[in-house]
């Protein structure tokens, strides 16, 4: 992956990904103390960051590889993504999802036009099935993040945070990033190390479940002891990616870990002074830049909210709790 | 007011406004068996449209009465508008707003550094407590619908809807957008008259409170037969306004209404298919885009969401009940 593919995602993805805005409030401001600028890619097509990714991967297929259909593992946010990149060219799309996912990502997946293969996330392995469907049926696999077009597309978010960053003066700040496999952190620290090289990407993950941060701090891979048991269901992936890690371990500053209340009060928060709708695996971000401020070392802090497929009950048990 | 006044309110708001864009869903779409663009002013600066014709018209003062301070009367939204204007200018603002507006409006109007002067909605009459605080303290009045500056800043969003919708190719549609007083309304059918003719205002209104659409049906100003019980409360004013209706009469087409429960079925559809939070006052014209197709002649139609600024248990009902 380089910044040449980045370039191209954003030429493929023109007209078609949205281009999201970055976001600000004086009341988050505050509660920062600091310049906290959002970047909403809840807003993007499908509600999430995916989008860009399964885009960019689908439109590079050659044209007979793609009419014979893909297929993809996911939680739901990259089904979603891939569901509707594959609708959008007319050909066929296999989802794997665990049973687990949020009712609400299972239906649109299917509603969007693809076929979903449910498994079990504690039992089953999704590469496993993936790989042996694909093989089946003559489609090609999308991987989530460690797949280099997929970066590629992920990557166009950090190509429009430098562009608004510099329209905005800010030339020195930490980009935190809600990170699972790693394919839109890594994405982004390659469009920013070529176009904004002084803002430094920070993944963040949910307490439990900080493989990324734990793999930075000693310089290899490491695992995560659970793979369920968190809210944040989209970034929960076992350990980052074999692709995605040295693309990390070269760009990114410290990854953070931020609680379970911390995420449904930035949630929260997002609902009250952005109007803006943020999934807990999506407000990890955001939740590190108003409540960890002690730990970035910048005066302003950019914050991906990667997604926002959130069923009603978790979002109104935000609100309930913090609004 | 006439578009050159919009034109120069749009040259006031640049750098300050924030570009909203058009979102789109599939999910919209389908409900409504056509193509459905939403205007998302509840991503503005302060969670409203407002803020638009607040600025501009803050900004249009002349300098030595500017800094004697300004004064508004509100439910909300345009308090929260006038609010930021004026601190962006470091100039005082004092606000009247009813006592039964939300518990969030009153606390940001004030986090924003407004004095806030409450009254009684159903005894009291906000324009004579404004004039009476106005003349006082020699206060500039901006008041919060018919005012030409208000409704030139308001007129933005129409230029805006022009070249968004000009871009995708729509020629020919329906603009339905929430209407209180009129001032957004007439401030849209300016701009559009004059950069996209094609383009037809449509005021919406709550059920029961439908003063425009009668208005607009018998060719005079009427009034509503109440001023509380709805929850919309941000568009829930005794009649159109004195420079709004002729305007309105010129330009719009027949107004619609829609009811409680559609109001709250669109702010649901607009949290799961969007990822944006809109007040209940905001999502009559989505509510009406969604639900009443029938009664709008186009092919595609644009919906404005004019404000996002909801008390956590009126959204969480929403929520709870449709989505």
């Amino acid at each position: 992956m380089n910044i040449k593919m980045i370039r191209a995602a954003a030429d493929r993805l023109r007209g078609h990904a949205r281009r999201t805005p970055l976001l600000t409030s004086p009341f988050l401001d505050e509660i920062a103390g600091r310049r906290v600028l959002v970047k909403p890619e809840c807003l993007q097509h499908t509600g999430s960051f995916k989008y860009r990714g399964a885009r960019n991967a689908v439109a590079a297929l050659d044209e007979q590889a793609r009419a014979q259909g893909v297929i993809a593992y996911s939680s739901g946010n990259h089904a979603q993504g891939v569901a509707l990149a594959a609708a959008e060219f007319g050909v066929p799309s296999v989802i794997v999802m665990p049973t687990d996912a949020p009712a609400l990502k299972i239906a649109n997946t299917r509603a969007l036009g693809a076929e979903v293969v449910l498994y079990d996330r504690t039992r089953e392995d999704r590469d496993e099935i993936g790989a042996a469907l694909a093989k089946d049926r003559g489609l090609t696999l999308i991987k989530p993040f460690d797949e280099p077009q997929v970066i590629a597309g992920q990557g166009t978010v950090g190509l429009e945070i430098a562009t608004d960053a510099a329209a905005l003066g800010i030339e020195s700040a930490d980009v935190l990033v809600p990170c699972g496999g790693g394919g839109l952190t890594s994405g982004i620290a390659l469009a920013l190390e070529a176009n904004a090289p002084g803002l430094t990407v920070r993944p963040v993950e949910p307490e439990g479940f900080d493989d990324t941060a734990r793999s930075l701090a000693v310089g290899t891979i490491q695992h995560n002891a659970r793979l369920t048991g968190s809210i944040c269901d989209a970034i929960i992936t076992p350990s980052p990616g074999v692709l995605t890690f040295p693309v990390m371990a070269r760009l990114c500053g410290p990854g953070l870990a931020v609680s379970e209340d911390e995420v449904l009060r930035a949630m929260a928060d997002a609902f009250k002074r952005l109007k803006i709708v943020i999934e807990p695996g999506g407000a990890v971000a955001l939740a590190a830049a108003l409540f960890h401020a002690e730990k970035t070392a910048s005066d302003a802090v950019i914050a991906v909210a990667s997604g926002g497929n959130v069923d009603a009950p978790v979002f109104c048990k935000a609100l309930e709790r913090f609004a």
